[in-house]
């Protein structure tokens, strides 16, 4: 008795999902342990940059017209009436052949318009006083950051939903957020399921396989952004199975199951979805691996049931629940980033379905090409490590060969994008 | 009072700092921790792969002779004996024309070798007993993954000093890996200096700049792998400064301090070098940013002086420091990954100096194009956000133009390289 399903498109079943993602909550973090979170807020320029007028160099800060005349047969002198470091102001101002030694990133003094860098001055020492003599003339402005020049008091640095990389730590710092406000880390809830499975400690035994998937999504979780919270293995018992998922509900934002969703005599969530009255938004996709991927809402909260089959598995986290994450993390751009990439490998066999194939993109002269991770069956297992793409392969009458461009859809890449199917 | 010091070139650099590089410790710590940390010991296949003669599909597991007469006009009827799930074992042995019920990723039962699917399948029963026919014939392992054909036993399958993602966690996961050998992160101390500096929850006040950088090169640790302990801003004082500095030297694999180390006045690191004894590796590296950057060796710990201006810091960390981290975290590729791109900007002013430039690297039909980060001056301080390369512009005689090809060193490449310095 084959349940008959009816297959949707990718960008169907992604669409389905995503009319039921919500944005997360906000949790308010101090500065230092901000890295790697993601911006629940914009950053906004609190102040301009520079925050006035500073010197880039070591050096003395003249008015550039004492300078005029200066030149290699008549160098022209001045006399330093104040010596200031970075982060300290001259209360002095400077007269008509003045100067003021100035350090990297210190404030003009008022009545300065130049700066001059060290190494073009010959300084000496008269009746304890001391001067300078330079032989070449300045313009006002020269060797001066402006105050404003980089940004402007009140612009927007950096959009909410953004991963805080340490370019946008040094922002965050530079415009006094001690405190940043970033999205809360969803909570994941993992079940796996399947009378063949093994806890990770114990001996093989005959028939049977250990449990990699959790931990696989679960490190796919953290990956997206998220905290997974691992609850085991479900029994071969409806009741305690049905239980256990409603119990993980009230503790999740999402709820992934691994396995159990075929068509087979032994695959019983579809009943718990039922017994549940989750609203299951597909059961079949037409794509090879992860055809019987099932997503469901129940309460507003997404259940995400993935293939028992490894690779199907780690496709439909990456299609379907990652873009929940990121939407809770408050991205715009949820999905995996899509590139083109030269194939290094023949798919001679057309295929009906479109393929999601777990591969290796890396650089070569400055293109990407690509080859599926497992290709050489002989160490199919270990080059599942490498996998750092989904290369996809649209569905139809003609195979795929060596040197055609291909889309590929990059894992380990933190930016994602709006939208990559078509 | 300008000092002289010798500049020398970015690999001569380099070269000096991994003279000094160590490996670090190893900790074991739960699978389910182990996403993100660094491989200590290389992943071992404990078993085949499959590990066992196993079905692909949900189906019957026949003896393929007994289907040699099936067509279209002939088909043959076979018993049901046993029916089992993934991870159970028939203790029936399969005669003539009888058949096992079995599951996907089920072991074969003695005396199949072929599985027939479902789908192929007409089932019915007759008084009682379970029974199908087909009407194709099958070969002698058609529809059997064969034990091993994956992965041997004893295979390497992840060298050491990987970086654990959901492909390894896991193969960890299948191979008993309960317990991981990972390397200990690398606890690196930074020091700000600068008479400038506020902390970053003071308000703004004349002259003065908020530290940014320290927090800036904490993310720059923990990006690489390691943990940062932020130990504030140095007072302006060498006894005070130099005893802290010294207190932190006990307590961290690798201290980094930023600003202090140019030829100002103001600017005490090399003193404080001078009197711990350390052995200073250079203090001038033919670059722009960064020309300052100071890295020394004491006690067989690396202590980096990085310069106070952002971009040479950042430049300083990750040319310098992260490779040091990488090595502790038993990485054989510890330097940033290189890539061709092709530049989309125009760098006409030739500068004798090798120029490292903050930039973003996209993707353009499938090729790398590159852009520095602060190119619009616009909005230099918000472009600092999306920075994922430094390009590397050789020092020479002529100017860059848009369309030619550059390196770029990959910031957010987790994988990096041996060498990427010619």
């Amino acid at each position: 008795m084959v349940e008959i399903r009816k297959p949707i498109s990718i960008s169907d079943a992604v669409r389905r999902v995503m009319n039921f993602t919500r944005q997360g909550e906000v949790v308010v973090i101090p500065i230092s342990k901000a890295y790697g979170h993601f911006l629940a807020e914009d950053v906004v320029a609190t102040h301009n940059v520079p925050p006035f007028d500073r010197s880039p160099y070591d050096g003395y800060a003249i008015r550039a017209e004492d300078s005029r005349e200066a030149n290699i047969n008549n160098p022209i002198v001045f006399e330093v009436i104040d010596v200031i470091g970075a982060g300290y102001v001259s209360n002095k101002e400077v007269g008509s052949n003045q100067a003021v030694r100035i350090m990297t990133g210190a404030q003009l003094p008022k009545g300065c318009n130049a700066v001059v860098m060290l190494e073009l001055t010959k300084e000496f020492e008269q009746e304890q006083k001391k001067y300078f003599s330079i032989n070449r003339s300045f313009l006002p402005g020269d060797n001066i950051s402006l105050e404003g020049e980089d940004t402007k008091v009140g612009t927007v640095l950096v959009k909410k939903g953004t991963k805080i990389n340490p370019g946008v730590q040094a922002l965050l710092a530079t415009f006094g957020y001690s405190e940043v406000k970033v999205a809360k880390k969803p909570m994941i809830g993992v079940f796996a399921t399947g009378t063949e499975l093994l806890n990770v400690n114990e001996p093989l035994q005959p028939g049977k396989i250990r449990n990699s998937n959790s931990y696989m999504v679960c490190a796919q979780i953290e990956r997206s952004g998220a905290e997974a919270a691992y609850y085991g293995i479900l029994p071969d018992n409806f009741e305690v199975s049905y239980n256990s998922l409603l119990d993980a509900l009230d503790r999740v934002d999402i709820l992934i199951t691994t396995g159990g969703v075929s068509v087979g005599d032994y695959d019983y969530l579809p009943d718990i979805y039922k017994k549940l009255g989750a609203n299951v938004l597909f059961n079949k996709v037409a794509m090879r691996p992860g055809s019987v991927t099932t997503v469901a809402e129940w309460n507003g909260k997404l259940l995400f049931g993935l293939s028992g089959n490894p690779s199907a598995c780690y496709v439909g986290f990456e299609l379907f629940a990652r873009p929940a994450v990121r939407t809770l993390l408050f991205s715009q751009e949820p999905h995996l980033n899509k590139a083109q990439a030269i194939l290094q490998a023949d798919y001679p066999k057309p295929n009906p379905f479109t393929r999601l194939v777990r591969s290796t993109v890396t650089i070569q002269d400055g293109h990407l090409v690509v080859k599926p991770s497992g290709f050489d069956k002989s160490n199919a297992v270990s080059s599942l490590a490498n996998a750092n793409a989904l290369m996809v392969l649209p569905g139809g009458t003609r195979g795929y060969e060596k040197g055609m461009k291909v889309n590929v859809l990059l894992l380990e890449d933190d930016v994602g994008c709006e939208w990559p199917w078509s």
